[in-house]
């Protein structure tokens, strides 16, 4: 199986397409840009879920849902939140098909059922959910409201790519409502920190946070804050946005507050989000050339048995020990699976495991009986080697949390490596042609330096880093005084 | 709060319609037809969807996403399917909104970025998934294929009621693949028994488990069993349904697989679903004139603590107290929210929780103190009394189990005096009017028969329930021979 997947260093795209149908994690739909996660795909993203959703919770926000459709009137009343997606927009004008008297058996719209006004599918909520708080928002008894849904939503991408770039995407967007600039401002951060916190210690994900140049942010945000990831191809890959709306929601639809000091105010806002992109980033981050790579966090098996036996009875001998196994492994919170098909020889199943990412995999021979052994492989090292039964179980525990570990330092030594200090423009062009990854760079402030950059090299400013020195500089480009370095790169 | 609800003998609707929203379940959006669920509704659907995703895994079910779009050549590829959803179908036929050059700052579709196929936003999954599962399925080895989805569904009702039927709502959907007949069966009736026990054990709602007629099927389905509930005033409702669709969508999407005897045929089908009326049937079986009433395995909060006191120090010794309950109480598996806020007097909190449906409050006031005791009032009887401080935490954590058993025992006794058998039409239409429920009447085995019945009554055939007597009689309406009692009902 792995031989198959096309080696990352001969097309590094067509290595990433592969894998993700080849692993099972989503396909192409007959709608286009659509896509169909898949259930060892899906089963990855519920982890994902389970963890943001307990971290949302615990910092005070709950779920609700809100609707799918956004009125036309509605949509445009935020105009730079409008302009920014109406380009892209699924628009819903009709509410019924009827019978095609030309064509038996067929079906077209029926053009009496025109919607007077169109709605739109939500490619984001802000509009909907502040027309909404315009209703639950009267005093500052009221506030704050931090609310989160998980949804679906719709973005007319014309060239899509499997969890990268999808018409339709899974992902979740909070939406906050403060009576002050301050309490606004420190969501927008704590939220953007639980971001990084969970791509690092749960998905193994170094990221750079930062605050996105104002060409790059949110339509209709006055900061947007973020974290960007490195993948192995040297492109960068935004994995979380946490937006400061200031008061252009609460304007737009007249969200007004009495304080306690018996003024009237517009309400402040953040909105958040994290979506099935991040499927893209693990995937970019861990695999390699024999297929996915997966953190134990995140692993719907985290452990697999293969039997190797010759008849029923070596296989009623090894399953015996297998089962003890199983149960062990799982009384120590260790999610196993016992592949004792008939249907598939263990060198198959050895390569759909490896292909699948699965993290620890274990083997039972007739030797292995004799022997008092288990052969214990890691997916991460591709590492193999003979353990004493009587151990195996507490090294497969220690393991779950190494190999969690020893990926994230992995990806963060070869992120650290890819973030090259730059001063004039050749090298920035001839790091980005031969090296990738981050440049850190002076920039004179300007949208028109940056935008003159990306022109030149396809390279955007992915942020500015949170944690930059002060450094005064001369910009890349111009040369014009700079405050300190930003990172640019090529970005999925 | 609890006073300003309409009584349910006065207008049960209206006193629905009133309890959705001053609860804080559900309010009606700025979209035609589609809720927003407010965070303590969705809290509650949220641990729905825990149980009945537990009990899906459990039976070997897998979770997965297909696309919200269907385009409409597949859409229209089943046609009882299509036929039966197709005059209510929310349709995109455009992918671009422009500037309205007439209208400074509003937006118009772009009649240029007409879709060349319109796409149908799912009312159900049937086409998209039986066109994905074309790939998946060769051989008899690709089978059963046993996935689920939990998603969003449009279907545009003219006339809609929270939670009851609105043009969009949340469900899951199981779609499986069998090789056999007898499997499909046997899955559409696992998932019917898996949905009744999840109804009674975990809802606390009774229901009757059997076969809708002919013409009460699920559009493309040979069978569709059901569960159905009744609620206060009378009229049932249809909480789950598990559709045995045959060979239907195989044909319509050619999909085939090679048996083990090296055969070739076509795939059999089961599809299965609930919805957010769910919390509809939820209401309306379990509430009061006073508000909601929660089984405690559906409440978001099982207990409030409220503390009664004069001036800081009082609070404080109170807190202190309340703090240890609060710990206790969690210790043992109880959801507590201690409600010491100094915005609202101890009787608006009452009347708060009560509308709110929160199972058990416990007050603490300076008498308590002194006297080691604890208020205790239970939501479902509407009783107090004073319990020892010491004996709280069990008395509590008993209740959990007692309240779930006496609502269930409450709502079933009510449910089996509302099903009366008739043996003349006259008697029929008295019941009906006059008492309600579920009518047991022998019934001809006629469409006619049925709508004749439905013309004049108003009633429907709820189900053949599957325990039901074998017993010769005459049909209630022609005097026709029957082979056995159906139940008749007005439904939601």
């Amino acid at each position: 199986m792995g031989k198959n997947l096309t080696k990352r260093q001969d097309d590094y795209s067509k290595w990433y397409n592969e894998l993700v149908v080849k692993a099972d994690l989503a396909e192409n739909s007959a709608v286009r840009g659509c896509m169909v996660i898949k259930p060892y795909g899906f089963a990855i993203w519920e982890k994902m879920q389970a963890e943001l959703d307990r971290m949302f919770k615990e910092t005070g926000h709950e779920n609700a849902y809100f609707p799918l459709f956004v009125p036309k009137s509605l949509f445009e009343a935020e105009e730079k939140n409008a302009e920014g997606f109406a380009k892209e927009c699924a628009v819903v004008t009709h509410y019924r098909l009827k019978n095609d008297e030309d064509n038996p058996g067929k079906l077209k719209v029926d053009p009496e059922a025109k919607l007077e006004e169109e709605l739109v599918v939500r490619p984001t909520s802000e509009a909907i959910i502040w027309n909404t708080y315009k209703n639950w928002i009267q005093s500052y008894r009221d506030l704050p409201i931090k609310v989160n849904q998980w949804a679906n939503v719709v973005r007319w991408e014309m060239r899509t790519r499997l969890f990268l770039r999808t018409a339709e995407f899974l992902w979740q967007e909070g939406h906050t409502a403060h009576a002050t600039k301050e309490e606004a401002l420190e969501e927008t951060e704590l939220m953007n920190n639980i971001y990084a916190e969970f791509a690092e210690n749960f998905m193994a994900i170094p990221v750079v946070k930062g605050a996105k140049t104002e060409s790059e942010r949110f339509a209709g945000a006055l900061e947007t804050y973020c974290i960007e990831a490195l993948m192995q191809d040297g492109k960068a890959l935004q994995a979380g946005t946490s937006h400061f709306l200031g008061q252009n929601f609460a304007k737009a639809f007249d969200v007004k507050f009495a304080t306690k000091e018996g003024g009237l105010e517009y309400v402040w806002a953040t909105s958040w989000g994290v979506s099935t992109r991040l499927m893209g980033a693990l995937i970019m981050t861990h695999s390699d050339d024999n297929g996915l790579v997966l953190p134990p966090n995140l692993a719907p098996i985290q452990v697999v048995i293969v039997p190797i036996y010759k008849g029923e009875e070596q296989l009623a001998q090894i399953s015996e020990v297998a089962s003890q196994l199983v149960s062990d492994l799982r009384a120590n919170g260790v999610s196993v699976k016992y592949d004792d098909r008939d249907t598939q020889k263990p060198g198959w199943k050895f390569a759909q495991y490896e292909l699948q990412g699965v993290p620890v995999r274990l083997a039972l021979g007739p030797k292995d009986l004799e022997k008092g052994t288990v052969e214990l492989a890691r997916r991460d090292t591709l590492t193999k080697e003979f353990v004493k039964r009587d151990v195996v179980v507490d090294k497969v525990v220690a393991l779950m949390t190494d190999i969690q570990n020893d990926l994230f330092d992995k990806a963060k030594n070869f992120r650290d490596e890819h973030i090259t200090e730059v001063d004039s423009f050749e090298d920035f062009k001839k790091v980005l042609k031969e090296k990738g990854g981050f440049i850190s760079a002076h920039w004179d402030g300007t949208a028109e330096t940056e935008t003159k950059i990306k022109e030149l090299t396809k390279a955007t400013i992915r942020c500015v880093p949170f944690n930059r020195k002060e450094e005064s500089g001369a910009c890349v480009l111009t040369g014009k005084p700079s405050e300190g370095r930003v990172l640019f790169a090529k970005a999925y």
